[in-house]
C-alpha cells in the first residue's frame, strides 16, 4: 500500500503548492479548514435537496448537473486532504486502519444484508 | 496522473468489497451516503467544538484525541469515495480538473496573501 | 409580532441561565457554537441516513426513534438560539424579515408548483 | 409555556402558507428538508470559515456581513421548523423537555466551569 501513500502525498503536494503560491497558507488553520469543509458539504447537499430519492448513477441528471456534483465532491476532498495535513494525520494510512477496524467490528456472517443490523451497527 | 486514478480505484475496490461481503450495497444509494457523510462531518466537528482556536499539528492533544481525529477524517473519506462511485464521478480525475480550474480562477499575483481578497474569492 | 420576540426571549433566557449556572458561558464563542450546531445536524442526519425516502409523519418509525428525532431537532434549535445570541442577531425578527424577503423574491404566480422553477429559485 | 407553543405555531403557520401558496408543499418531504437544512448550515459556516476566532457580538464585522449572518441563521431556523412539522415533532415542547433533561444530566455543582468536564459531558 506504499503506492496509496505516495499518491496521496502527490495530491497533498499539489494543494500545498496551490495555497503557498497565493500566500493562503496562513488561513489554513484546522478550524478554518473544518468550517470550509462544512461549507462544501452544504453545497453538495444543495444539489440533492429537492430530488427525493436519487438512483445510483444519477439517471436523468443533465451534464451540467453532473459536473456540479463532480466539482462539489472535489471541493470536499480538497479541504479534507488539507485538514488532514494540518492535523498531522496520514490520511491514506488512517483509512486503511479504519477499514481494517470495520472489518473486525462487523463480521460478514453476523451482519449480512440486514437493514436492522445495519442500523444497529452503523458502518 | 494514471497512477492517482489507479490508486483511488484500489481504495474504492476495497470499500466495495467490504460493503458487498456484508450485503450492504443496497443501502448505498446516493442520498443515503450523502447523509452518512453529513453524520461523519458532524462527528469530526464535535472533536473541535469546545477547543477555541486549534493550531496546526494539534499541539496539546492527547494520543487518543488524535486517533479520534484520524478515525473521523477516515470515515468522511470512506463515504466520500463511496458517494462519488454511486454518482459515477471519477473523483481523482475530478479533483485534478477542479485544482486546474482554481489555478486559473485565482491568479497568484492578483490574490496573494490578502485576507480580504481571499474572502471575496473563496477557494 | 411582539409576542414572537417576547417568547424567543424567554427561551433564550432559559438557555442562558442553564449555561451560566454551569459556568459554561465562556465556552460559548460563536465558532464553538457553530461547530456544536454542525455536530447536532450530523446526529440528526444519522437518524435518516439508511432510510431511503421518508414520508411525512415518519410512518413506521418506533416511539424511541421518534423521540430521538425530537431530541436532535431540539439540540439543533438550542445551539441555533445560543449562536444567534452570541452573534447579536435578533432571531425572531430576522426570520420575519427573511420570510418577507422570500415572499417578494418568489411571487406565487411565477413559481407555482414547478419543480424546475423551485430548483432554479431555491427557497 | 402555552405561549411558547402558540407562538411557534404562528411561525409554522406563516411558513406553511408560504409553501402552500407556491405549490411547494410536495417538495417538503423530511429528507428533502433535512438536506436543505444542511445546505443552509453550510452557507452559515462559509461566513465564519476564514475568520479564525470570532468574539461574541462579532466585533469588526460590517453591516452587510452581519446581515448575511442574520439571513443564514434565519434560513436554518426556517428549515428546522418545517422539518419538525413534517416529522410530527412539536418543537417548542421538545426543546423544553430536552432542556429539562439536560438540567438533570449536568448538575451545576458537578460540572461547574470545567472545560474537561464540559468536554466529557457535552451539553
Amino acid at each position: 500500500m506504499q503506492i496509496l501513500e505516495d499518491t496521496f502525498w502527490s495530491h497533498r503536494q499539489l494543494q500545498s503548492e496551490f495555497a503557498a503560491k497565493r500566500g493562503w497558507g496562513r488561513f489554513h488553520q484546522p478550524r478554518n479548514l473544518l468550517l470550509a469543509l462544512v461549507g462544501e458539504v452544504g453545497e453538495l447537499a444543495e444539489l440533492f435537496q429537492w430530488r427525493e430519492e436519487v438512483q445510483t448513477g444519477l439517471p436523468g441528471w443533465s451534464v451540467s448537473e453532473r459536473e456540479a456534483v463532480a466539482e462539489e465532491l472535489s471541493d470536499v476532498l480538497i479541504y479534507l486532504v488539507s485538514l488532514s495535513e494540518k492535523c498531522a494525520v496520514d490520511l491514506p494510512r488512517a483509512v486503511l486502519a479504519k477499514l481494517e477496524k470495520n472489518r473486525a467490528k462487523y463480521p460478514p456472517e453476523q451482519v449480512y444484508g440486514s437493514a436492522r443490523k445495519y442500523t444497529e451497527y452503523p458502518q
